[in-house]
């Protein structure tokens, strides 16, 4: 296979538009980081850099002084993984692990001032989890916040404007030996599931806390056939970096899908990422090489009218083909029903495939 | 680097010797499979296919009928790994993540004979965990029983005699895209970790119990040193194929590696395993660039007069050098302290490295 493509940045891949966040209430740069609890924090950073080419940026753990759990920070492009894993059945970690298996604790957000997005938040009714504080060594200071998200979900709020360490403070820097080619370049949107009947009041939880709008082609779809059976809205942040799509169940010829995650994952939490990479095709080769697996997309995915005005076009060897998104299932990256999406490019790409 | 060697079998890298087991009280013709409770099974079997090269054959999840678990079972040379993670938090495979964290469920051995084995046990005072039964499919019939050994361990014992399934009743045939080289080809020894004044308790176990004898080489050495604080006595199956040194906490001039593992695993378990590889060298090499860690062994395994009897020798280049095995650390396999021993070959064999 050769592919040849036309330079993308990573703003075009994910659909940045102009925007000014300097009047938004609770102005938004951009994503931070994904922080996982895993069931064995070491052994799947190391699986997510050898399968997904992510590199080891930053270290915390007992041998840094926290008894309380190992932490790897990993990077691919712009994406942040932290992976956690309990040292101690008392660890926090570890109850989230029990209730939910691996899954992410956190989708952690920059931000240019905790102490404004926190006063807002908690005027339009946030729980704060964690109040603003700084957190300083000797590469600076951060200052951070977090407020709670649907189920056991937290948003942390980040500035690290005044930081220049690996991750955070308690972190050290630590490379890792795996150099896989990353498989992504940056986050696109995260996906929430939350119980019936629940999705409109986080639509307006994050209008209402963050200054977050619908995204107008996602508005409003009710997604309810044989394969998905789910109603959806999408939320964005004002220059549409951070997209948070927000699914509940929906009744449809068979189980939703939505009920299925609610009842195996054990109530709301992040269901899948969608992760932008500048030439599907060839991620999606590369990565079944290295034993991850995609769900299959069934044909209703391109047939039907409302999917196809959602999901777009892209161009593959200059024909335009019925998917902008590719939806694939890696089972290496949530044992339960997470799903990992790789997000194919804007119809701008050209992708030659011969 | 090239290496040449001579070609050396796995009974011979493993101290395999010349034994009639039909006379023997509990006879046991080998290691049957090691049974892994993990915090994410999918991730776990993608990883140990991914940096060690094992080869998936089975599986068992919630897509064959199996609620409580999904299960991946491994293969590289003689050696199996099953490797489970709960479906649902009530699994009892959750039960022993949350307690250990990643940890060896069972020690399997494959038997000729179950009854007679579970007779010889439970007159000998062990506790039957599973009695003998049948489990049948298409494939044919396995008989297992299963006993308690230390800790939350079992010993499941298989006679696979009448059955040519891909492994047990309810698993199915699976295979994997990756093809890694494997890293090693048989199993040497299991290592368990028991408390302070149960080593003897635990080496009269498997001599009332299976009939096992000490290996003579390793016994009652106190091996009190500054970097290991730990005393180790080595029991065997008849032909040596089973090998278990147990070990307890030793007073050392630092705490006990021992009191460290059994106050991070919680409780006694599996240590870490032998894994016999007929080149080390080369797979040391080749681990360490798909990201595997590994100890430093510290100068005194060369030079402290026991352990150099205990070690024996290894010929590499035609030369002597002072290990017969290599202690090392994989942080991926165990997030906690069991560590993941790579066998160096007898003395027989011949490494040239250039």
């Amino acid at each position: 296979m050769t592919v040849t493509q036309e330079h993308l940045d990573t703003d075009t891949l994910t659909g940045v538009v102009a925007h000014d966040i300097s009047d938004d209430p609770f102005p938004v740069s951009g994503w931070d980081a994904l922080v996982w609890a895993s069931g064995n924090a070491t052994q799947s950073a190391q699986y997510f850099q050898l399968a997904f080419g992510m590199r080891l940026e930053a270290y915390s753990g007992p041998e840094t002084g926290n008894r309380d759990h190992h932490a790897y920070v990993l990077r691919a492009g712009s994406v942040r993984f932290v992976i956690k894993g309990a040292v101690s059945p008392e660890s926090p970690v570890a109850d989230h692990h029990r209730r939910h298996g691996d899954g992410v604790l956190d989708v952690a957000l920059e931000v240019p001032d905790v102490d404004k997005c926190v006063a807002h938040a908690r005027a339009a009714g946030a729980q704060i989890v964690t109040e603003p504080h700084d957190s300083t060594d000797s590469h600076g200071t951060v200052r951070t916040a977090a407020i709670k998200a649907y189920g056991d979900t937290t948003h942390t709020l980040v500035d690290r404007s005044r930081y220049h360490g690996p991750y955070l403070p308690g972190y050290v820097a630590r490379g890792g030996a795996v150099h896989e080619t990353p498989a992504f370049v940056a986050l696109d949107h995260v996906v929430g599931n939350v119980e019936l009947g629940a999705m409109d009041e986080w639509v307006a939880f994050y209008h209402r806390v963050m200054g977050f709008t619908n995204l107008a082609e996602f508005i409003g779809d009710d997604i309810a056939t044989e394969y998905s059976a789910l109603m959806s809205k999408v939320v964005a942040s004002g220059d549409h970096r951070v997209k948070f799509p927000l699914n509940e169940p929906a009744v449809g010829k068979r189980k939703s899908q939505i009920d299925e995650y609610l009842e195996f994952y054990g109530g709301p939490g992040v269901q899948h990422l969608a992760l932008a990479t500048p030439d599907i095709c060839e991620t999606v080769d590369a990565l079944r090489e290295r034993g991850v697996e995609f769900l299959a997309t069934p044909d209703s995915y391109y047939t039907d009218t409302v999917l196809r005005q959602r999901i777009g076009e892209v161009l593959v060897g200059a024909h335009h083909v019925d998917a902008r998104e590719v939806e694939c299932l890696s089972r290496q990256v949530r044992q339960r029903l997470t799903r990992f999406d790789l997000r194919a490019p804007l119809a701008q790409d050209r992708l030659e495939i011969s």
